[in-house]
């Protein structure tokens, strides 16, 4: 199932797009009180019941909503309206968190008119504290009224110490048919028990059953959300759903449609734009790093090997100092765990090569110092073992990181 | 072999003590110009060949020196002596870093008068560069020269960012007979290709066979040097080694003999000293922090839970800021890889309960906090899963570990 080409011809990016870009949904968010000031609570909805597919944190403390979005999806593979709170993350509440993310649910698909199994719940924010569930009541109050109404309040909705939106949208050509995908994200810290987590939140009008939908969103997560990293923690609370409505009227996607494709890539490029953007977002960020791996004995070597370079806080350090440090980075592709030819590593800062045959290469440091200076900083390895390749996403360690790490909650 | 009494009553402290405490080792050392000022050049040797062990860094790109002090110990498990230079880790060096070591070994042995297979050499410092031979040259011919002798040269010599010495002697009684363990030890970052490493030296007096050394030293190490962590980073130049020259003229020391578990516990506990006193030295460190996890499924289900939350950046900056955040150490628990119980974990800061049941526990927050700003910190997790324990020893990540780390090299 998996396509390598980058930037598809067949897509065009829809100029200040979301999630409501895609035929049928509507979306809003407001302020309910669980935060002081910023919006914390959105919801988005489907006309008609959408074929959905989610993939779920690995964090062994599940957090509620997580279970009960589960639980609505296994019913019959669809959803058509999804609700989502910040600033508490219902994770570590034990029975009445259960209670309350069942609550939530049910409280949100009679708001919107759907049935129960056909919503989805998601939260995020503090650890260990119990949703005001009086301030939802209130909440859903709210969602019928049209000031609240819009996609840009989603977006803003769903944030914790995130520094701002990210949405998207794209449309693309399948049987002759427009069919748009958009997407929305909140990030900042892969996890920030205080106030964070990641989740992703994809609609499209697209017709393609939930099997299909599943298969290509769980590949192309391992290569876009699980290739992020910003401090390496795993949140209780990291979700990303999409929902597949089937308004666009093409004939139904599966892998066998001449124009699958054409689908799958603009999945993975709503997926890759929403993860590259988290990992820019990244909690005291000031620089998207991207890592690529080449030439490792397999896909899983590479992905393994990248990611061990962009987690490192050494690399990300250096990197935040516009130091070409390659020492840091060949360091942590030899504990990354994999078995690599030793003697065959070439690093390249951009396309200035700084490694060869594991060895220095001599090159201009004030040439690779402006280079690590730019917004946008890409490190290359190069090994010797075979074809595998794979490509990580994150961001430079600042001072602000422990700033906001170090102070947040109290 | 794994005994667990804290502080056995049958170790005393020596005030000053260092790898000369034992009967027969000189130590040294002095400035070649590697580095700027500081020393960067120690030794110290034994007045007659010593049973050997030694541990190194799992690194794929394991250093030229580390290649060739196995080497040594591989002829007949035996050293006699020890050189060590910082400023330059002779990692990544090719064909010529490797003969540069064997040179570095010879010409050593040369000067303390030993067969060159007793002799074993270090280096800490930047990664890819080539020692400069004409200074440890220079280096060798003061090696005799008395001003240059003492262990707290040595001690000095082998720093790189550390801020302090690390050394230790402690004294036992075998076969009635006084037997001492030395030690010194150098870390700052696990890992810091600048200019850092974790390297530990250990010497003794205590007749026993490289065997049983060997034996010891890897299990102790499981239990003390692999369960520090600064930055999560491993270095390709980590080694420790012992020395053992027998001349307290106690009997073989066997797991057979009535007083080995004395001998094991001193070494245990010159081992965790040095390893602690690596942690707490951390790049930018203002605190220990220790991590003990009990009642999980195995002891290294206990090690592994316990190094997922002393190497979380989130655990750490909560702790540089004093902020009670147990959300982040229990999310720690939940991603480390081990199947737990999700329902039964408790957790302590110090004596304060603060989860019980993986809920929250009510604590005083400002009682927490008054806590978090001591020195010493200790994280308690307690799961419900069987007789696992493990402790781990960390830092808190600063502001000053970003700057250290942002600009050393340039």
């Amino acid at each position: 199932m998996k396509i390598k080409e980058d930037t598809p011809n067949q897509l065009q990016i829809i100029e200040g797009g979301s999630i409501t870009s895609p035929k049928g949904y509507k979306a809003g968010g407001l302020h309910c009180g669980i935060r002081k000031k910023k919006l914390d609570f959105g919801w988005f909805v489907s006309e008609v019941p959408a074929s959905a597919a989610g993939v779920y944190t690995t964090n062994i403390f599940q957090a509620a909503p997580l279970k009960v979005t589960q639980e609505s999806i296994a019913k019959e593979n669809k959803l058509q309206a999804v609700v989502c709170n910040s600033g508490i993350a219902n994770a570590c509440t034990g029975e009445q968190g259960l209670q309350d993310a069942y609550d939530m649910r049910k409280l949100f698909a009679e708001v919107v008119g759907v049935e129960e199994h056909l919503a989805a719940v998601a939260s995020t924010g503090l650890i260990g504290e119990l949703l005001p569930m009086d301030k939802i009541h209130v909440a859903m109050n709210g969602i019928q009224d049209e000031k609240h109404a819009g996609s840009d309040k989603f977006e803003t909705a769903i944030l914790t110490t995130d520094t701002r939106e990210k949405g998207i949208a794209i449309q693309l050509v399948i049987d002759g048919k427009e069919v748009t995908i958009g997407g929305a994200a909140k990030g900042s810290g892969m996890i920030n028990p205080n106030m964070a987590t990641m989740l992703g939140f994809i609609t499209t009008d697209a017709n393609i059953p939930s099997t299909y939908l599943s298969q290509a969103l769980r590949d192309i997560t391992n290569q876009s959300f699980n290739m992020i990293t910003v401090d390496g923690d795993t949140s209780t609370n990291d979700m990303v759903l999409v929902l597949a409505n089937g308004l666009a009227g093409n004939e139904e996607l599966t892998p066998e449609h001449k124009e699958w494709h054409v689908f799958y890539e603009g999945l993975r490029f709503v997926s890759e734009f929403l993860a590259k953007e988290i990992a820019r977002d990244g909690e005291g960020a000031t620089k998207l790093v991207e890592v690529a791996v080449n030439g490792a004995s397999t896909d899983l070597a590479a992905q393994k090997i990248a990611k061990s370079i962009i987690s490192s806080n050494l690399v990300k350090t250096a990197i935040h100092g516009a130091d070409a440090n390659w020492g840091r980075i060949i360091t942590a592709i030899g504990y990354s765990g994999e078995k690599i030819n030793p003697n065959k590593v070439s690093i390249y800062l951009g396309n200035i090569k700084v490694v060869e045959d594991s060895m220095p290469y001599p090159f201009d440091e004030e040439e690779a110092k402006e280079y690590l200076l730019q917004d946008e900083v890409r490190i290359l390895a190069q090994l010797g073992d075979g074809n595998g390749n794979a490509i990580a996403w994150g961001c430079d360690l600042s001072y602000e990181y422990v700033r906001i790490n170090a102070s947040y909650r109290t």
